[in-house]
């Protein structure tokens, strides 16, 4: 389809998709027809009617194409904390950084990601990029909630907490049907890990 | 040093480590001193006084030899969460997950470990591959506190707590003089995280 990439898309009403998502989007298509291995990079940049050199303007190497997102998340989370109201508690920063995920997380993003769990599901060394990303996105977090003057341990264990409440609203999302929104996924399983933070602390902290 | 390894260790009073601890001193100290990426197999093997066959009897690639203290810790988390009292808490469960990981955290250990964080610092595919073993450990603390009848979520934010107090115990242990004890630092940073967790409730739970 590389006579199409300059066309306008009558079925969404818009230009297609910039190189970044296209690249993106051809790679995931390839990934789970032939195989994330058997895929390269010069059939990626073929597919999406690019070259290699453009995919390598956007991407380090094969593995990052899977990860975009992971980017654009850590980079909401922690907008979305420093952009708190300075009266914000730390739950209201978490409420906000999961609200503001959703921005990430439509019905277009959630089909890309049905094709990332499966090429991860099979290949270790994608897994282990993952967790990195994963990483990543809690120290950007942590960083966030340092800056309005938690302290570290606190910062700490709330990045956590996002990052759990994160992955549980998608498991959730991604079972649900195609066309729910994220948000009350978000909402519902950060309320759900606060009632159960409740038995972490120790019962003379609850009684206080 | 080969002509030493079946000898009796005058200093230390007993004959020398397996062959399996030999094989992590050996890589620690060659990646040490020439760099991970440039130590082969062949040369941790000929320095711990064995062959490549060996080395792969213990370690299924190069970057295993590094996490071997994963798998033993992973071990020591879920069996303690397992073994504790039928009418222990959440909380009484996590204490003694970190109670237990201090019989893996030696003053012969805390050396290794130091070895360790140099090489992680500088090679990001074994930081990537310390965080698969973190993952899996987290798995194993959640699979044990599911075993107990605590609901998924609960059991999940429990290995949270247990994998976050047993990062900042280690980072504060070792910053500490070489012949403290692993216990009170393991119990310090539950403590300290758990009075954090208070901030992670809701209000309304809290004075519930």
């Amino acid at each position: 389809m590389r006579s199409s990439r300059i066309a306008y898309d009558v079925t969404v009403g818009r230009w297609p998709p910039n190189a970044r998502e296209r690249l993106e989007s051809a790679a995931l298509d390839l990934f789970v027809e032939n195989g994330y291995e058997e895929t390269t990079v010069a059939q990626i940049a073929d597919r999406a009617g690019m070259n290699r050199a453009t995919f390598f303007r956007h991407f380090a190497d094969k593995r990052e194409v899977l990860f975009g997102g992971e980017e654009v998340l850590g980079g909401l989370f922690a907008d979305a904390i420093t952009a708190a109201p300075t009266a914000a508690t730390l739950s209201e920063c978490l409420q906000a950084a999961l609200a503001a995920a959703a921005a990430a997380m439509t019905t277009q993003q959630r089909a890309k990601a049905a094709q990332r769990v499966l090429v991860l599901a099979v290949n270790a060394d994608v897994q282990e990029r993952g967790l990195l990303k994963h990483a990543r996105i809690a120290k950007s977090v942590t960083a966030a909630l340092r800056e309005r003057g938690n302290d570290e341990l606190t910062a700490r264990l709330g990045a956590e907490m996002v990052m759990l409440a994160f992955s549980v609203a998608f498991e959730r999302w991604m079972s649900a049907k195609d066309d729910e929104p994220f948000t009350p996924y978000a909402e519902a399983a950060l309320s759900d890990l606060q009632t159960r933070a409740a038995d972490l602390v120790l019962p003379s902290r609850l009684s206080a």
